[in-house]
């Protein structure tokens, strides 16, 4: 399945693998290929460097990097990766992902980091894929099947909540 | 200039100019052809939605959309728009833009907003390019040359500080 | 049930039922009609944008709309339907509805949202009730009841408590 | 101009004048009648509770209360009044108003106020225009009439934007 | 047991029992006589009112009221009683009490409530008996004994600490 | 001025005397005799030790201290000395006082600090002439005078407005 | 064990000793000698004084120090032990743990903690080590070790998410 | 001056000097030899590198570095430094150093940062020299001599206000 990725997602440690396959998730969904894998830009500094540095001769366009707590992983990939990095801020023990979210958001001039909503897995998979799509017709075509595919799950939702009332239809919840 | 702009900047107030206008300089600083307007997404609904549906006929690639407060222009233009839309929380006299932040980047699963720092309009800027670059290896070279004069430019500060000492640097500031 | 409905309640998603249905059993406890549907204002903004309008159309004086995270669908509705709309900010996974407050709390000048308490379905039914009871004395009567009940409710704890003390009415609760 | 005003404008300190101001000339402007005043719910208990009771025989249809810090004017107000309280968060010396915003908005189950944004005087009239406007067709057309003019302003700006430049504009602002 | 109560405990809801009950068990454990009741400053606002004008009369000396979110109680309480009221602040299914602590503790010039930690229920009693032990030496001297019983609790756990080594000591917590 | 103070004020700096000396301004009003004093819990721990124990043998009844950031200095205190201390939160140059708030604030079980508002320092003082007047009838008629007082300035200017209107209130303030 | 403890561990409660634990596992595991205690700083004053004031008689060249809610105990022990002192904010029952870490982290000019992260028991035991790394080869070497084995910690999960895919590696978590 | 430097201090930008340079003079004024240089991990990720990298061999035994915003500084110095790594976190235009805040204390298991008061130069410097008081005992009398003289700085106020009152003593001020 990994023929020539183009994405590759990131993350610091296994816990936050549940939200990361979220991402894998909706990038095979979209038929975006892809590479994921765990380096620690705290444990192992100089691996991660080679993998920043890597990443553009592997031919990648975008990174999808998620953190937590003092997230530096994506900022640190953004600061070498000449293109776009995308950072998902990863909730914890404590403080619900709001520390994560500005260690990731908050970058200085110069560097930004693409951020999504704390575990936006799939969001930030999705916007990957816009990303790509920009200069990717067919992509950006599954894109826009994949929007009406969420617009006909919500409006059978509607028209079931119409059909049940909303007590019957808590009911089937 | 604006010969077939890529990049659409958006705001809903002349009182965002001072941060969009930095998107703005540096989107020419890097060779990248935009379009600036304004527009509301709660005053004029209707202009709003015709802006975001003829973007992409328009040839956009990546919309950068600036606001603050309860700031809804940039996920909606990104319910609208099929490509990347970028955000930019905007600081008012309260809050410190995390209003604004909150509204920008937690969007749902299923429409992301690729959102920058507070008041970061030359980061909305950067990121713009870097989206485009993933297809434009001449913007790829801008950017990198762009980083390396970013790293002169510090460089050349540490140098003037380990010269002058920080008493003397201090004053010169 | 549904003759003539004044309010619309309206979500983005049926995860927000659990919240709206309260709003519902409020508004069927003080016999005001109603209108309930899951509409996304981000993931079907067409559809969204004909509800809106047609709002007026269809004789509703009130919009009950709520919303988490990143929450557009308040403000949206308030910026098309010209009769006023409450929020009810949901809270979710993270940040306990803080994000979804100051989405919808903090509209910018021109566009106000009547916000209530984060979760607080049953408030923005009162709220409903209250707008309407402006021009509407049996309605008023009705809310006045209600005020009535929830102080005896109160008061028949208040003698409970002090018939049984507070040691005694701990066991029973 | 004070025949039979249908809206109490109700402030706890006169350092609240400068936004409470903004809410009675959005009121003058929609051709609303209203009557000021300032009572301290913690002042003056005795007289701010006759204010609240005799409002309804006064004929009010709606209150709007603004106070800062530990704000219980307005949920006071919603506990005597029935029919609609609008309340505005006041920002002051520290916390930028984000004390008075919980006070407001977080009403308990059966009481609401109905919260506009910081500081929000013009939205908070408004706001109270559109609940009059439920029963009201004329004043309901100049509220419309106030979003046409809203979005004439941004129009005319987005069309000098466009005219001039962003460099130029930025100059004439 | 209720032979001239020198403090009176207040709730505006019997969920806050759970941790207003510990006020009550604190002053039983220190000696201090209490009336505690439930009583509603938005749902009963007359009843309240007599309640905080009578408590005076019925030679309270502190008051200690306990509520959660947008949480008035204490506050008018203080506003009408003239000794000492204290204030607890409850954390309810959102926001960890920082709303109720904001309502309760942001009180403007003239009427200060002494507010406690969130959810301090025992505390508040701690406290309220302080206020009482600058005129009653005797119950001072149970203070102090207190004290020294607290002291003492921990000490035990020290030595038990240090026998043990921590990990047999957790085993046995 | 300084017979028999029964009301210790104590800051750790002197760049908190600015609002610790609106403690000392209100309780000369109210007729308190106090001691105010600079004492850092933190610079000079032995002296502080010192004071907070002798602080019962002086017949201080109750202890009022200020302190910024991470403010041990209330805390402290209630912790040696047996009455009620009160504890005022001071704004520093960041975090607008919610720092010193929760350092004061949050005491664990059986150490209770009165907390009053952020920079709260009149309030502070009315609170330490509240706990006297628990056992002191005069200073409860001074109490109650104070409290007329403040009633009669809010009326005067309610009064005020209403001769004037608010435009021309404005312009006399 | 205990032969000739470098590090000082207390807390002031054994409800912190989970996270406190954790700092005691990994010193034993870096081979640094310590001595665990409880004593609170607020519940027995004395006994913490003369703690903080022996602490280098004994020889300490280290203290961590762990606490919640408004957390003292790091604090004071930074006012009295002339060496550093590593605190740790507790996360508690409310506000997860930014109270305590306000409480430590914003410690005033002149008396500096070194703040670990909320709940950071391990992290703070490194940080003593690290210290006392900084004039100890040897330990420096089992730190350098330790790095080592984090790293290898790591790849070891990366190889596997390499070899299993993260569909098969999450059903092994 | 600079033989044999111990101290390391560095930071990312020249905006962060006014702080920075308070680290230095505190350093100066206990006699402990350092270097400053400007750094930025983002800009220049790979001298960053080497200047980490190198540090022990240059003979640090202790880092300081400030920076704000999503502050990766600290963190990434303390993830290739064996030895101590002290953080300030930096205040900016907006968020007050919350955001640095975060991104500096909330480390991950393993990397722990010392982290001190938002804005806090001074103190980093004072944590420096206790840590390598460790080793060095004239150091330990310079630190000890530096806290005497803060103690007769606070007492020389605090006789000041003795005489004065605290009318006249702040006319002085």
């Amino acid at each position: 399945m990994k023929i020539m990725p183009k994405v590759g997602i990131v993350m610091g440690s296994d816990s936050d693998m549940k939200v990361m396959s979220k991402a894998a998730d909706m990038l095979e969904k979209l038929g975006v290929e892809y590479e994921m894998t765990i380096i620690s830009a705290h444990r192992m500094p100089d691996i991660f460097y080679d993998y920043a540095k890597s990443a553009e001769e592997k031919d990648y366009k975008v990174i999808i990097a998620g953190a937590g707590m003092a997230a530096h992983l994506p900022g640190m990939c953004a600061a070498i990766f000449p293109m776009p990095v995308i950072g998902i801020p990863m909730s914890g023990k404590n403080l619900d992902g709001q520390d994560a979210l500005y260690s990731i958001v908050q970058m200085p001039p110069g560097i930004p980091v693409a951020t999504v909503a704390i575990d936006g897995g799939a969001n930030a998979a999705i916007l990957a894929a816009k990303i790509l799509a920009t200069s990717d017709p067919e992509l950006l075509g599954r894109l826009k099947a994949y929007s009406e595919e969420m617009k006909e799950t919500v409006q059978a939702k509607s028209e079931k909540l119409d059909k049940l009332g909303y007590k019957e239809y808590m009911k089937q919840m």
